[in-house]
């Protein structure tokens, strides 16, 4: 079965946001064998939304649409689909109870605005929104169905959990997707692509091959939509494992977690912990752990570290080899992973130095060069990475080196 | 003038990624002027493309795609295109040599597949990828542009940049758009626009209001499209002015740039410096503050200070006050604050510490009680901010908080 996904809101189309509400949705749908044939964003406008509601109802058995069912008179959604559907708005005492009392926690009066929000299409089921105070709706039109949905993130999180998928699992008999994803190092995009290409050409043609290349890895993902999950599942199974036979040295997993999740799962079952030095990455490697429900549990201590000063007061670099080597070297890299661990007195320590850039290239080196460098409870190691020329793009390759070698350290001495 | 944005890619419509690149393509347009009306995502299949393109074509002067063009097989765009627009694939010396180049430097061999990356549509005009392997393409049909970029970030990036709104700038009489946001706090949506309806109602037709709500605020967005830029900015000025008389105790400023842009420019022109020290937020403030060329003019330290040791150790709180007032407290954080600016010598330290969640709440703390503190060349300041009960919520909140909070006492002591 076929859905598509609407996203309305002018802040969309003019680069304001981040829609993150369609990545989800169309989550959800993925993970009940609904396949999501587009994505569509469009701004505030009566005309717009009815064309793309019509267009997309036309090609897909389901369209879930979030935006525009706010109070104020920028969101016009909810109107225009009772138009389209031709519905009359009609007060719910349920919706108008639930406003009121949701405002009156907050302290707010109760005024003809938010009495709007209690007016619904009379043609539609309404979708209870614990978590706000415009419902969502559920509309059908000769067996197809349209789900209009606040624009909120986490309200229309709930709805989707809460109202949406059982809704839809009751009403379509739905087959199954499966996807598997497997990771591979230390082979370029094309030098994988060649190496594996009759593995490549013997694939059924109901399994969909993806390659999505990282920095410093690919990942290869199979995919069959609309099928028997379990069998298809073993055949993926049966695949990879072949595949894994024939580039044995550059298979590094499956990619159920990030590498992150991989180091916060081990540090946390060993109860060893972590501390990290950072120069180029500027804090990305802690927020990434620290972003994670738990990582107090192992995470010590973290030292952006972006002066010569600070590399030398805080975590104890030596100024000599500062002066002699300079800030990014290998040298240094080693002694800020050992004094971010000393400091910390964690069992790792992880450090990044080295040019972001756009400013402070030479030729001998140039932006992107980082050095690396791991200290564990039996040894530090530290390799040289080039990691591109854009800062964002050193940033994010430094962080990936630099937690690779961080998983392996912590594998090696497992 | 209107454009639409493709993106292609079957790991958009599972969900597996977050399509960043319309965002950013919406922003370069729209910042030219050029009015984006629609934003789409399909997976890589021939039939879906063409459709598409030939659909968004009908509607748009300008289209801006993106994805499929790696060297895989699963990457169709560039075929699919040629084949639109009645090309043959020609090879190109100057694609290969750049590609055969950079291929070298990473150590890797030059393959049939890189080779196909050489060749190009005869009919469309290269656009030169000088941070990747894939080119970009320029098509015209009947006065419309179609533009196809590769979906690696940082290269469409730049190809954006470098490439495409040069030419689009000298290809089209652009008009103007303008955008202005007011931040307004301590009313609700409904109230707000209760509050404010004979001004909402006497804005000319040319002006757009959007509400944008916000945790703790809503933000109020004036746009005009396709203007004389100069002279609709000085119109928004006096409405927002005469709106700012309607609400004095409810302004709260203009959102011109991220508040770390803001502070980043004042640091940088005063030549004054900056140290963090993060518990709860970890390493966010100092990550934002890194990613910006430039910030090691005044970016000096940052600590992420999880453990009670390595607040006591790093940054110097003592560890009675620890002991007596608990780690998320008033005093823990002036002391965080002021140990961060003085172990790194800088002019301001800004702090965070509190409870991300989902546990460590207790009923005096509860989830999402965050102290914030800056300490400056004259003076020390902290607050208590409720920042939600999502972890991510709680760590972006109080990031948002903290900035704030230093944005207010730089500019305080200036």
């Amino acid at each position: 079965m076929n859905a598509s996904i609407l996203t309305i809101g002018d802040e969309i189309l003019i680069g304001q946001i981040t829609d993150t509400n369609s990545v989800s949705i169309a989550r959800h749908l993925d993970g009940a064998g609904i396949v999501v044939r587009e994505k569509c964003s469009i701004g505030d406008d009566r005309g717009r939304i009815v064309a793309a509601v019509e267009r997309l109802l036309a090609s897909s058995e389901v369209v879930v649409l979030t935006g525009g069912l706010g109070p104020t008179k920028d969101d016009i959604t909810k109107k225009t689909l009772a138009d389209l559907f031709g519905c009359r708005l009609v007060h719910n005492g349920t919706v108008a109870a639930h406003v009121e009392r949701m405002l009156a926690e907050r302290g707010i009066a109760y005024n003809e605005l938010n009495r709007s929000q209690a007016l619904v299409p009379d043609g539609c089921t309404v979708l209870f929104n614990a978590y706000g105070t415009a419902p969502g709706m559920w509309f059908e039109r000769d067996g197809r169905v349209l789900v209009s949905l606040p624009g909120v993130p986490y309200e229309m999180e709930h709805l989707m959990h809460d109202e949406v998928m059982p809704r839809l699992r009751a009403r379509f008999a739905l087959r199954q997707t499966v996807h598997r994803t497997m990771i591979t190092a230390g082979l370029a995009e094309s030098m994988l692509a060649e190496r594996i290409a009759p593995w490549e050409n013997a694939l059924p043609p109901y399994l969909k091959l993806a390659y999505l290349p990282n920095p410093g890895a690919v990942r290869l993902r199979l995919s069959a939509y609309e099928v028997d999950g379990r069998k298809v599942a073993e055949e993926i199974d049966r695949r990879f494992e072949e595949l894994r036979r024939l580039i044995p040295h550059y298979f590094i997993g499956y990619e159920r977690a990030s590498i992150q999740e991989l180091i916060h799962g081990l540090l946390t079952r060993r109860g060893e912990s972590l501390a990290t030095a950072e120069s180029c990455t500027g804090g990305t490697i802690a927020a990434r752990f620290t972003a994670m429900p738990g990582a107090s549990a192992y995470f010590r201590c973290g030292v952006v570290a972006y002066s010569n000063e600070a590399k030398r007061d805080v975590l104890g670099v030596d100024a000599p080899t500062l002066e002699r080597c300079g800030a990014v070297s290998e040298e240094v890299a080693r002694q800020m992973a050992e004094g971010a661990r000393r400091i910390a007195r964690a069992d790792y320590g992880v450090a990044t130095t080295g040019i972001a850039g756009p400013a402070g290239g030479s030729g001998a080196k140039p932006v992107g060069t980082v050095w690396i460098a791991v200290a564990g409870p039996h040894r530090t190691v530290a390799m040289l990475r080039h990691c591109g020329a854009d800062r964002g793009q050193v940033i994010d390759r430094a962080a990936a080196f630099a937690l690779g070698l961080l998983r392996d350290e912590i594998t090696a001495a497992g």
